[in-house]
């Protein structure tokens, strides 16, 4: 089998395809698909992520550590970001006295006003770019596939 | 087949799962690799892909608008990524007098010296997460979804 000429446990030409293009179809549909929520919407992946987690949270709210591990996209700078969306009112930072473990993100109306827009357009950008063009056998098998990789036991 | 009771053009179950699944195994991995390199190289995954662009570019240098290009993990920051690479020796910036559209990045003999100690540790951590998960068929077939997925002409 072809290895790569490089040191170590070098990887076959099918690892690399499989491996690097998981890698460059990852960057390149999170890519566009902020580019467009960001020009159509003016709200980037990274905050409709956000806004996405809380508005499936129950009453709508998140304890912050929780948000962290929710958010798919980058944990990098979110705190940051949820003060950028509580600015733009899509979203309030809730005290919880009764709680030393801190605070929570809550989304309002207005978030969730805004996120009901922004999905109708990354819906039609995730099914142009993804889904359509995989057909339901093959997303039935990479369903399959993240199941394994994601729970191997 | 069962929606999801949302609006808008909404996704199956199986659409969810494929397109969701994808997105928190990317995060997965990439926050596990991240950790892995970070605590064992003190080189976290931002920048050995940096290190890995360069390395393989012809004379190891790429102009930096092409290096943004390249990096499959983030844009955000490069500049300073860059900054802080140089920095530490891995490697360093060229002013081309010959060419207005500006600075290369080059990467240096420490910088290939650190690259190839990450590599090993890296390269392990993708088959023992990702390829030896899968098997060659699903990589194959994986390879195949990408190549439809980067380039649907």
């Amino acid at each position: 089998m072809q290895r790569t000429a490089v040191e170590g446990a070098s990887f076959t030409q099918v690892e690399l395809d499989a491996w690097r293009g998981f890698l460059r179809t990852y960057a390149t549909l999170v890519r566009e698909l902020d580019e467009e929520l960001t020009e159509q919407h003016a709200l980037p992946l990274s905050s409709y992520d956000v806004l996405v987690q809380l508005d499936e949270a129950p009453e709508g709210r998140l304890r912050m550590s929780h948000l962290a591990d929710a958010v798919l996209l980058s944990r990098s700078g979110l705190s940051r970001l949820v003060t950028r969306l509580a600015d733009q009112g899509l979203l309030e930072r809730v005290d919880c006295t009764n709680d030393a473990r801190g605070q929570f993100a809550a989304i309002t109306d207005a978030g969730r006003g805004r996120l009901a827009e922004a999905r109708v357009t990354h819906r039609a950008g995730v099914r142009e770019r993804f889904l359509d063009r995989l057909g339901e056998r093959d997303q039935r098998q990479l369903a399959k596939v993240w199941g394994r990789l994601l729970d191997p036991r």
